[in-house]
């Protein structure tokens, strides 16, 4: 086993292609649905939303990708990224187990999101896209797609929950930098919001809104796609690059995970770390456990419903099959607001139902407070949504602690938390709290579940 | 030359001494003086401030100074830092000039000054000091003090310049976060803070004053010491791994700068991206154009007077000799505020005397067009005192494409701008503004440069 901390890939050992999970399922993930007929969509029920490269990749069953090259030009600017071992976390917790975690945080948007905002800018201007429409909640997926379409001349718009357009001037100014336009969500640009609008004049909006907005405009303007920055296959298919990587860094390292753990909201960095890995296991090559951590306040996974519903609130998308807590359903305002997500990506869903993952919730509290020990020992100081990764990964190292065990645990820190600091100074300040299982709205919102599938 | 766009170094290539360029320069820089009695100072005058190993390396002529192994592990974590080459503004500029960066933002702070924070709070630690004081204006010093202080078990006081303790609370909030006490400056916690708010009770504070505190914290407990960010000749060799890095990367590039930018403003990321190379230039290896880009509105090395001054407002400092607007002056409030700054590394200053390098200053606005044209086309979006190196990169690589000649022109990403978004949100909305020259208050703060050297 190496004594190194960091395992760095030479750029020439980028990975030439995403790895594609479809290929490896013992049994397809349920089908995509067409909300009028109940039916399963075809690649062309999706063309007005997105370019067809993309769509062929959400349909796909070839086991390996080819990243483009201007791609991964793009890419080699912050790819490979590192593979950390946390020496000294390891330390101050006192625990037999060997701690890696990938870092994300080093993209030029600090986080893991341009993985997939650079490949769907791409593959849009390849097919003569000039305007990209996206919703963002944070801003860490504004700001990424910003970053790409300022690279490929596209023009970018982003909807913005209101109640971030008012709190975070910050992520709004870095996609005004990148040169987006930014909108706060509802508004009146379009019939989705002005409905809401009509009546709850005072919405503060919601991602299911800012998502309806954004469909709505790429639906009605031909030179206008959308794009979405977790949920989808392609966006998860993107997203694996880091696992691709990290099956190499675990090579120099001369070690293997036998936990991986990663943050839960749409599921694309968790399925970014995991499905290369996850894809070794059902091929019977090396087996890992893998562990999805999301939010007490939002569970999807650990107290939602396996069933079709759909991905925004106004109803627009096609119907996907997911753990979700109902498209209506409004998360309390947690600080990880990337992980504020009714559903689950299908995929990540398939995989929890077939046996492949599990899944576990944390509170906020505890998630800022194992960020805070995670920032002391290694200096990183992590997004809020990658503290619930860092909770779970310090909860598996004291078991090990207690059992003695010497397990190889890997993470994905999908981002750091310069954009966070409000998060971090009101949990210091002692103003953040532990939400309830908000029990009474998700059992209303599911009640509203639409009755296909 | 290589066609790659980043060139990376692997852990086991990190640099293993930092550069001391004193060892090279053909004269020595004057000594440096006790204020009361005008004669040279002798390390243990300085032994109440610092550890014996630092003020050892601030009077040392030898030229490799070994990175204890401790510091090495730590720096690992981040270093060796990429270099980049910009192919994609190369192209948005249209210039025939090869332009690279080396990129510090992706330390665990975001910034160069990790690289001696992390060896300053070892040494201390060696020493068996128990607490460190420092100031900070911005708060990019001081987060990255606060960090090495929580990775080395040591208590760390920041006192942060007022106006910016009120304006900045996310950097606050970062320094808190890593465990360290911040104070608002001028406090009533020293004698100089009580001074300044006898006289001005609504005093915003000044970055001489914040130094004057932390000094006078240090002075008074033995427990304690005094961390500086930059100036001091040990702060600005710590910095040298970067142009160490440099070096070899670009060995690995096939290729070597023609010409060095750097902003300036204590001027330690400058250092550490230059000192390396001029050493060679000094030692008649190879030649290179090295120039430090400040701001107009406070413009030490252009416009000032080379004499000797005081590093504080209240003169508890020894006296170096600098390129210095008075010890007095309080620059406009440009958002580049760790340039803004009295006066000039010592050694930087002396170079500038010597002939080895070039100095021009830029103005604010010219800054932030610069950033964001980079930012477009690189993805990094640069802090603001960076920008000010991107704006004398973008004219030089003009030049060329009016000249046609293919120079390589390196600089100093120094750090990351995701603390600054309220500068670039306020550049957007056409709220910053250009400032004329100082001259009167200029003239007045160095009408009262002491009467010594």
């Amino acid at each position: 086993m190496s004594d190194q901390i960091k395992f760095i890939l030479d750029e020439n050992r980028l990975p030439e292609s995403w790895y594609n999970i479809a290929a490896d399922l013992p049994q397809a993930a349920p089908p995509v649905l067409h909300p009028g007929t109940g039916e399963p969509i075809g690649p062309d029920d999706l063309a007005p939303l997105f370019p067809m490269a993309l769509i062929m990749q959400e349909v796909s069953t070839e086991r390996e990708i080819e990243i483009p090259g201007e791609v991964r030009n793009i890419y080699r600017q912050w790819r490979p990224s590192p593979l950390f071992r946390a020496r000294r976390l390891e330390k101050v917790l006192d625990t037999p187990a060997r701690i890696y975690y990938k870092y994300e945080g080093i993209s030029p948007a600090g986080s893991h999101k341009p993985n997939t905002s650079v490949a769907q800018a791409y593959y849009n201007k390849q097919q003569g896209v000039k305007k990209l429409a996206t919703e963002t909640v944070a801003g860490q997926w504004g700001s990424s797609l910003a970053m790409a379409c300022a690279m490929f001349g596209l023009e970018c718009k982003v909807f913005m929950v209101k109640v971030s357009f008012r709190q975070k001037p910050y992520r709004k100014a870095l996609m005004e930098s990148y040169g987006a336009t930014v909108i706060a969500s509802p508004s009146t640009e379009t019939d989705a919001g002005k409905a809401i609008l009509a009546e709850h004049p005072d919405s503060s909006g919601s991602l299911g809104i800012a998502i309806s907005e954004a469909v709505e405009v790429a639906a009605k303007d031909a030179d206008t796609k959308y794009s979405l920055g977790s949920v989808l296959n392609h966006v998860l298919l993107h997203q694996t690059v880091i696992g691709e990587e990290a099956l190499l860094q675990f090579e120099q390292a001369d070690d293997y995970p036998d936990v991986i753990i990663g943050c839960t909201g749409g599921g694309s960095n968790f399925a970014g770390i995991s499905f290369p890995f996850i894809g070794r296991k059902m091929r019977g090559e090396q087996d890992v456990k893998v562990v999805a951590v999301e939010p007490a306040a939002c569970p999807s996974m650990t107290r939602g419903k396996y069933a079709y519903d759909f991905g925004d609130t106004a109803h627009l998308t096609p119907l996907v099959k997911t753990h979700t807590l109902g498209s209506s359903f409004v998360p309390p305002p947690v600080h990880a607001g990337g992980l504020r997500y009714h559903g689950m990506a299908p995929l990540v869903s398939h995989l929890l139902e077939i046996g492949q993952i599990k899944a576990q919730s944390v509170h906020q509290l505890e998630t800022f407070q194992a960020g805070l020990q995670f920032a002391k020992a290694e200096g990183i100081i992590p997004a809020p949504e990658a503290n619930h990764a860092v909770a779970g990964v310090i909860q598996e190292a004291l078991r090990c602690r207690e059992s003695g065990e010497s397990k190889a645990i890997l993470f994905n820190l999908s981002g750091h938390g310069h954009f966070d600091m409000q998060a971090y100074s009101d949990y210091l300040a002692g103003k953040l709290k532990d939400y309830e299982y908000p029990e009474k709205e998700i059992a209303m919102a599911l009640a509203g579940l639409p009755s296909v599938g």
